[in-house]
Order: structure tokens, then C-alpha cells, then sequence
């Protein structure tokens, strides 16, 4: 499928006027027919409830918009936690997904209600005492069930290494010991593979976790309220890799839940995911204008933006499209690595990649940044990270947060007596 | 050889009191001993100086330390140059050897009167606009042989994947242009292999720039000043590796430099370094707790510290020595995986590692991180970086980078309008 940015050059040209590159811009209509879409792939499912996983996209007026579409936020840290208060979520609508928690957090979240997931069976004394010694009356445990996990299509992971989540035993202990204490109501959370490109991942993850709810309802009697089948629902990178339908998920995982939960009389379990890839990945592009080419070995284009502002490629050598604006329809006959100003070798955002001419002044358009982007961001080098802009759905472009100045850089040198000395 | 800790854990005891973990701690002693050493082993040279790499540990407080051994600074980037600025480096004490570079960087860097080390031959024109118009009477290249550079011992890198540098035809080309500009007086500058433990790499390097240089001369007649051997002399993070011994080093470039330069008439020509690793890298330590203990499919440690504070195990897979405080002689039987709390499996400072056994509350010390640690932070799922602790001579502990706060985490939010809104 081709890729095409959600932006123009003339808006470009438009915004650089004043927010200068690079940036990362955000596609306001784009978002919300996704979570439009989220929400009616689901609707058979009264509890339905998508956590906008926070790490993905730390920003405020994403997750509101995500919000007005009943979103939640799941959260797995304090700060996290603090962004989803700014907003107005509470209660249920905070999932505290974490893990190797430290106990000022898990405080934090029960203060706000938020629903805690218990990362290992361990975490029940240690949340207990966190939470002034006694636990919420929901709790959530996050289940590992070892091995690996195989997909009709090839696609595997090793939940085995992973260090997340209790074994099923631990589940079936956990909640136990949980319902000693008091905890009324319970959930399920697994997460068990990471940017899955397949329709097939959530149901064959859902009819694990609904055999499991099945099971410990009956090996304990634990009131079992919602199932989270947390993330793993990926995006296409590449164009030639298909996109998920979540109708078509939704509707997997329907057949799975009426098959499994239906039919053993829990019909009234609520679903929860915890989308942040999905939800937001492709509505974010990173915009970046060519300043430098050079002709040595190999032919590369230097670009005003670097890993500090998308790391994916350096970390894990992650593929993200490019498309240089106002020639989407130019042949690409050229082959350049397209490179970031950082002292490693591996700050590329491409590397023999086939694209039109590029001159210098281009702006290039780097794909799917909207998720695991900007909050991968760096500093190294001493390298400032960028503004994000949201293209509303009317055509102007708003300023959601401002670009890092030498000040910020600086700013845990305050209070330090060589702070006055810097040139800010 | 074995890896002890620069620091005891009754001394941690004692910090923690004021300054709670996770903490990077910097060891003045080691620091000092080592920046003697150096200036010792190239103390044949009239001219040599040693540019410590900003991006290593981006702290003034050390800079500070190192320019009381005639250390100057290699800056990568705007806030670098600020630094050096701020701890009263100016002139040729500064070197600017960027890629990729903004114009305002090159004007900056001029303005301080930094040597400036041109990464291609394009950035002639570009440089001189940045300039004024005029370029500076000294100013260096930097050289990429293409290729592969090989070592005796099977050390090898791929300068020709590399994106930095000129060819060796646009090495001459960029000396006469520069000549012709009014340049009077040049460098050579190129880094061909990361982290080399062995004494075999500078002298390698050097013979190569110290033969290029002649070349450059007869063929331009350009008035060579200095040879920039910059990074890549490593630090052994296995407690297996041999160490590299400075002054084998400064001896084997020592004789790779009257074999050839004095031989060419060019004894006065000076040598510069740009260490980084080497400088800092054994003498920082991150201090961690451990707060969780896991036992699933596998035997987890769970820290305060994540990849927020040390990201070479999760990008690179690196190794770092973990030595357990207070238990420096126990017996290693016991193994994990020490985790931090990212929402990343690859979040672990290590896997299958051979400890004694961890108790919760024991305080780690992951050894090496004085390099490439601190400055290689992010704040991925909201999480904070640490601060920076000296430990000084005399024994006291100084901070020399308080934590980051949520405050500093959403600066960027300021002056918007969730700002105020936010719980901090």
C-alpha cells in the first residue's frame, strides 16, 4: 500500500514559518477516526474500554482527544500517572500497568483510584503496604504464561524470557492471597508480543486469557470483571505490509469470548486493551528538512533531525518510510542513507534507501513516528528535543509542546554554582 | 582482573542519606591519576593536548578536573560548546568536530574561536556563510579511508559504511580549496574504531594520518599544525580484557611519529586526542537498589535504576560489571537477570548473570558507566534521570547534577495550557 503523508509542502512551508524543523506533527482527523473505530470494533462488548497505552505519546492533547472516544490512559509510571490526572481521568479510567515498581508509585495511583495490575506475585505485600496497608477492591494480575507463543502465521515471541507477569500458578495463588485480603473484583492482563502486523494476534491471545478466566473462576471464585489484552497490535512500517483491521480483530476476539466466556456463564466480562502503536503510530510524522549531502563512499542526506528525536532506527534498527514532500510522485532513483547529526554511526534514518532527488531545503516526511517517537527521545550529544504540532481537523496547527531550549538542557545544573556561567 | 568498586557500601550508606538512588558517582581520584597519566605518556610531544569528548559526560564539574591537566574540549554541538564556555575554555582549547552541522552551530563555534574540524568537503561553502564570510585562519578535515580497517589482533571496523569524513582525493581537494580561502594553518582529524582494548590502535591510526599528512603536504604544501587522533581507545567493561596501558600507547605513536614525520621534516607538528571513554568511562559507577525479587520462568532483580539511567545494555547489548555492595568477596552461585522497570524487555543491566545472592535493600554498583551513561539517558515511560555525584579526594560526596524532577520533565508543557493543570 502506498504511503502518504498526512501533510502537504505548502503546509509545511506554512508551519516552518513559525515552528521551525524539525518537528513532530500529528494528524488530529486521523486519530480520531481510528479511535472511532477502536470503539465501534468493540461495541459488542458493553465494558469495552481502550487504555491508551501513555509511553507511546506522553502528550496531553493526544490523550484528550483519545479521551472524548472513552478512552482511558494506561499508565506505568508517576509522571504518567500525573499527565492523565491533567486531563480529568480518574478511577477506573487510569489502568497502572508497571513493573519492578517503585512504592511511591504504586501510592500515587491508588490515591487516584487508578485500577493497579500487579506485575508479580511478590508486588501484593509490597502494593499493600504502598497503599497504607490495604489493597483497592479491584485488582488486576499480569499473567506470563513461559514458552513461546506461536501464531498459525510464523509469528512468535518468547514470553519465556520476558521478564513480566506471574507463571499460572502464581495467577492462581495471587488471587488467593488477594481475595484473603479483600479484593473484591479481579482482572486478567498478558502482553505477549509486541507490533504484531496480523488480525490474528488479540483473538488467539483473548482465547488464552478467557481459558485462564475460565479456569480461575473455577479454582478460586474470583469475581472476574475484565479482561486486558494490553497491546501488541501493530502498524504497517513498511508499505508493502498490510494493516490490521480491528473489525476484523474485534470480531475475532467476539468469536473467541462467546465461545469460551459465554459459554461457561461469564458473558458479562468487560474487555480492555492498551493500544498505543495502534492508536496513534501512523497520525504522527516527524518533519525534518535536508541540510547537508555528502559524496564519499556512499551517498548520504543530512537532515536537521537525528536519533534524539527518533531512535527507533538507531535502537532497533526499525524501518520508518520517508517521502520527500512535493515529490511523492518523483521516481526514486536515487539511493542515499538519509543521516541525523549525532556522533554514532548508527543515527540513520535510512540506509541504501531508494528515494527521489533530494535537494537541499527538501523536507522529508519520516512515516509513523506518532508512537515510541518523540518519548523515545534522547539527549545525547547534547541534543535538544523537538516541539510536537497537532494539524487539526480544520487545517491550522497548534503548538502541543515547544521544543527544548539550552535552558531546559540545562535546567539540573540550577541551583549549582556553575549554572549561572552558562550562556542561556 | 577483578573489578572493585571505587566505592564502599557504608560510603553509599552515607550518600543515600542526602541523595537517594539511583545515582551516577564519579570517582575524583581515579579521574585525576588517569589525566596525569595521559599528559605524561604524550609529554613528548610539545603540543599535545588532549579534547575530552563532551558527549561522553556532558558534566562541567569533570571538565573542570580534566582541564587542570591541560584537557581541552571536543564539542559535538551547541550546548557542548556552552559548557566549555561555561568552566572558561576558549580558543584552541576548544575542538568542534560535528557531522551534519547547523549553520548556527559553525557561527557559535567561530564566534568562541573553536578549532573547527569540517566533516565533509561541502560544509567548506556552508561554514564560510556561517562564518561571516571568512573563515578561520586554522581549521581541520576529517579523513575516512573508506574501506576496512584492520588490526593485527582481528580488530576491524568499516570506516566505508561510515558517515563521516572525507576520501582521500577530497582530503587534498578540501586543502587547496581551504588555501585558496585564506586558511593558514590545518588538522587532520579522523576516528576509525570504537572502543579498541588494545595499544595497537592509536599507533595503527597514527601512522596512517602521520603518512597522509606528508602527502597532503608535498601535494598542497599547506601548513600542517596538528594530527586529531580523536576517540576509540577503549575501557575493558570484562573483568577478562586486558586494560590498555596509556603510555605502550603514547610510546607507539611516539615511534610511529619520528619514523615518519620527523623523517618528512615534520617533527613540529602537534598530537590531539579526543578520548572520552577512556577518560571518564572506569571512574563513574551507576548505584542502584534492589527493590524487587521475581521468580517466574526466570530469576529476577529488580533495581530503582532502568534504562533511563544506563542505555548501552539496552541499545547495544553491552556489558557492564555489576558488583554487589558489601558482598565484593561472597561467591557468586547465585544467577538473574537484573532488571529495570521499563516497559521494554530489553530493560535489563543483565541477563544470566552470576551474582551473590541479592537481598532486597542491597545497593549495586554497575561499574564503567562514566562514559556514554548519564548522556545517553531518555525519559521513556516518564521516567526521570538521575544525579550526578563526585566523590571527591577527601572522601566527601558533591552533587554535581541534582535529579530530574516531573517539573523538568513536562518544561515543555510551560506556558500551554495543561500546564497548569499538572500535579507538580
Amino acid at each position: 500500500m502506498q504511503k502518504v503523508p498526512f501533510i502537504t509542502k505548502s503546509k509545511v512551508e506554512e508551519i516552518v514559518k513559525e515552528y521551525p524543523t524539525p518537528f513532530h506533527i500529528y494528524d488530529e482527523k486521523g486519530i480520531r477516526e481510528n479511535a472511532k473505530a477502536v470503539k465501534e470494533a468493540f461495541s459488542w462488548n458493553p465494558g469495552f474500554r481502550e487504555y491508551f497505552a501513555v509511553k507511546a505519546t506522553p502528550n496531553p492533547y493526544l490523550m484528550q482527544i483519545l479521551a472524548e472516544y472513552g478512552c482511558g490512559a494506561d499508565c506505568s509510571s508517576m509522571t504518567e500517572l500525573m499527565l492523565s490526572k491533567a486531563i480529568g481521568l480518574s478511577g477506573e479510567q487510569i489502568m497502572f500497568s508497571s513493573n519492578d515498581t517503585p512504592a511511591e508509585e504504586y501510592t500515587y495511583a491508588n490515591e487516584m483510584g487508578a485500577i493497579i495490575n500487579l506485575d508479580d506475585i511478590t508486588h501484593i505485600d509490597f502494593c499493600e503496604e504502598a497503599c497504607g496497608g490495604k489493597l483497592p477492591e479491584t485488582m488486576s494480575c499480569r499473567y506470563n504464561p513461559g514458552g513461546v507463543f506461536r501464531m498459525s502465521n510464523g509469528i512468535m515471541d518468547n514470553p519465556g524470557d520476558s521478564k513480566y507477569g506471574m507463571t499460572p500458578e502464581q495467577m492462581v495463588q495471587a488471587y488467593k492471597i488477594l481475595m484473603d485480603k479483600g479484593v473484591k473484583h479481579f482482572g486478567i492482563h498478558a502482553f505477549l508480543a509486541s507490533n504484531t502486523v496480523t488480525n490474528e494476534y488479540y483473538p488467539v491471545l483473548a482465547g488464552q486469557l478467557f481459558e485462564l478466566a475460565v479456569k480461575l473462576k473455577e479454582e478460586t471464585g474470583a469475581d472476574i470483571r475484565f479482561i486486558n489484552l494490553s497491546g501488541g497490535v501493530g502498524i504497517p512500517y513498511r508499505p508493502e505490509e498490510e494493516p490490521n483491521d480491528i473489525y476484523v480483530i474485534g470480531k475475532g476476539v467476539k468469536e473467541a469470548y462467546e465461545k469460551i466466556l459465554t459459554l461457561a456463564g461469564m458473558g458479562d466480562v468487560a474487555i480492555y486493551t492498551e493500544m498505543g502503536r495502534f492508536m496513534m503510530g501512523p497520525y504522527g510524522g516527524l518533519v525534518t528538512k535536508a541540510i547537508h549531502e555528502k559524496h564519499i563512499h556512499k551517498e548520504y542526506v543530512g537532515v536537521d533531525a537525528c536519533a534524539v528525536n527518533l531512535m527507533r532506527p538507531a535502537m532497533y534498527g526499525a524501518y520508518h518510510h520517508i517521502t520527500v514532500l512535493g515529490k511523492e510522485d518523483a521516481s526514486c532513483d536515487h539511493q542515499y542513507d538519509v543521516a541525523g547529526s549525532l556522533c554514532e554511526n548508527n543515527d540513520k534514518f535510512a540506509i541504501d534507501r531508494m528515494l527521489p532527488e533530494i535537494e537541499m531545503g527538501d523536507y522529508l516526511f519520516i512515516h509513523d513516528t506518532g508512537a515510541h517517537g518523540f518519548s523515545m527521545g534522547y539527549n545525547y550529544n547534547g541534543k535538544l528535543r523537538s516541539a510536537e504540532i497537532l494539524l487539526k481537523e480544520d487545517g491550522s496547527a497548534e503548538l502541543i509542546r515547544r521544543a527544548e531550549t539550552p535552558k531546559d538542557y540545562f535546567a539540573t545544573f540550577d541551583g549549582l554554582n556553575v549554572y549561572g556561567k552558562l550562556d542561556i
